[in-house]
């Protein structure tokens, strides 16, 4: 948010949207991506090449400036989303977007999650070029109606929140192959933003989603929230089934993501010991259906400490063992952000 | 081309387009891209996971199948592009695109390289959506012209060939834009394809470049093809100073390249050791030139054993001591393709 306020007289953004607090540095470490992932891709697509200090002491610059390169193993998505583990990143040249010509905001919601998610998956499948699109739960309208940060109310329902970019013309193309996807799907009619003012007042619910599910804790409660991703054409079968769970353990959770990567979230509010070993079920049955789906137990927010024992689910012992030999090569006394990812 | 051949009735296609005799494993060797990275990326984006067997004979998975990942290290990316030295890749999962709605080939031709490239660097930094733009020197179309492999007869003058995709209107809005740019830079009236026939027809001499000037072989000559690229503002000087350089060497040798990835390649035909050695010297200027403006030694078509001497230059000691550490981890006793990228 402060590169793109300092940046907003050039034309130029840096088009990378994760959550507000995040800085560049573990914007790297983790890989990460947020709302415009769909469109721009992570944060590994927007990293030139950084400068590490390896743990024997030695600077390394993991490339030089091309948009392209052959030449030698690719470093630097080796660096990004290694968590701090092979090295301490201290120079990060990154790539600039173009501010596009005309850009839009647009709503609809849905009777169901599944309608919604499957609406999503159309449009991605279809390729239509779509800015971003986002799923946010019933829970999480109502949540964000009781925080009242934003100025209006909103139906607490499924629903997608898309954001357009392009031509002028291409942007209209692409709302209304939007429109007509998102009708054959069940969807509401298309509430849309054109000038600035509207678009953010649009997008304000889900800009203040987390900020609304934090806003309620009360003392001594505290917020579980974590991320899978699975293929596409597998995400509307996950959020049915992890929605019917989390209500059926009587859970008070919302889930929101980022739809067009089959990536999404579920952020749990509780209280006391009982209800975190619910959650602690709830959490951990969403990562285990992702990944009998193929899935992958964290599609933004790292491994860190929280994922280690998916990890080798996820990827197997040799896989796992292929990631440690490069750790012990770089890091061979396991300085290096120490217990994150795994375990020496 | 067979890959996509067997897809044409899917509505989907595999957008990586490199030299029409590559297979699926090379390019992942090399992290090839050609005609079509400007707008696609290149074969690392489009690599979902891969199986590879390791030196100690085990059998590995990169990753699972979600669109992106934050699950520990990115062995995709690391295997894409190592050339066959980590370890043997016995399984690729690629992702498709969907056929765009609207397509179109382009032809402009200029009076100098200089102002053909900076149209392209103009409309790649105003990020207009082309589907590719190629360069193509005087020498090469005359190339073409002598081949005969083409039903036309090109004008001998340096041209940009543009490939157009996406809705009707999109493409309506990007041939326009294009227009006026290449216009501004002094380039002629477009030529414009739209049906089938016409696109092929059109973009033929940018196929048949490669074949054209091997054509041209008589007994006992050779062809030097080598690439570079640099960073997108750097590539006009460097068209313009190799071009120089050739001709004031008295060699026969073109210029051809994916201009708006800065990514460009020299085709050098030569008879005996007195001009091999004037093609060395001119290649490897090349090289030197696009490392001093902080580009790199290949940018696609990979190190192999013909580029290994400028490693050491592109990265510095550092940086290549980091590639083989990884080397040495994965493949200790030096089993995986030996002798490319880098020595033991």
């Amino acid at each position: 948010m402060d590169l793109n306020e300092k940046l907003k007289d050039t034309r130029l953004f840096f088009p990378i949207d994760p959550g507000p607090t995040a800085r560049i540095g573990g914007m790297v470490g983790t890989n990460c991506s947020g709302t415009n992932a769909v469109r721009y891709g992570t944060m590994r697509d927007w990293v030139v090449n950084l400068t590490v200090v390896l743990a024997d002491g030695s600077i390394v610059k993991t490339r030089r400036r091309p948009r392209k390169s052959s030449a030698g193993y690719n470093l630097s998505s080796l660096i990004v989303g290694s968590e701090g583990t092979l090295g301490i990143v201290t120079e990060i040249t990154l790539k600039l977007a173009p501010v596009p010509e005309e850009t839009g905001v647009g709503v609809v919601t849905f009777p169901t999650m599944r309608a919604a998610a499957e609406a999503a998956i159309d449009i991605v499948h279809k390729a239509v070029p779509i800015g971003a699109v986002e799923i946010l739960d019933d829970v999480q309208m109502s949540v964000i109606n009781r925080a009242g940060n934003t100025d209006r109310t909103w139906q607490e329902t499924p629903t997608l929140f898309f954001k357009f970019a392009g031509s002028k013309h291409s942007v209209k193309d692409t709302v209304s192959q939007v429109g007509s996807i998102v009708k054959a799907r069940g969807g509401s009619d298309f509430e849309f933003a054109k000038t600035e003012a509207e678009q953010k007042k649009l997008w304000s619910a889900r800009k203040e989603s987390l900020w609304s599910m934090l806003s309620l804790r009360t003392s001594g409660s505290e917020v579980w929230s974590t991320d899978v991703a699975v293929p596409l054409s597998r995400v509307a079968d996950l959020v049915e089934v992890c929605k019917e769970e989390m209500d059926s353990l009587g859970l008070f959770g919302s889930m929101l993501g980022h739809i067009g990567d089959g990536n999404f979230h579920e952020t749990i509010l509780y209280d006391g010991n009982t209800e975190r070993q619910k959650v602690e079920k709830c959490v951990h049955d969403m990562v285990r259906r992702a990944l009998e789906m193929d899935g992958t137990c964290t599609g933004e927010h790292g491994v860190g400490l929280g994922k280690k024992e998916f990890l080798l689910e996820e990827l197997g012992a040799g896989t796992l063992e292929m990631m440690k030999a490069i750790k012990r090569a770089l890091d061979p006394s396991w300085l290096m952000n120490p217990g994150k990812i795994f375990d020496a």
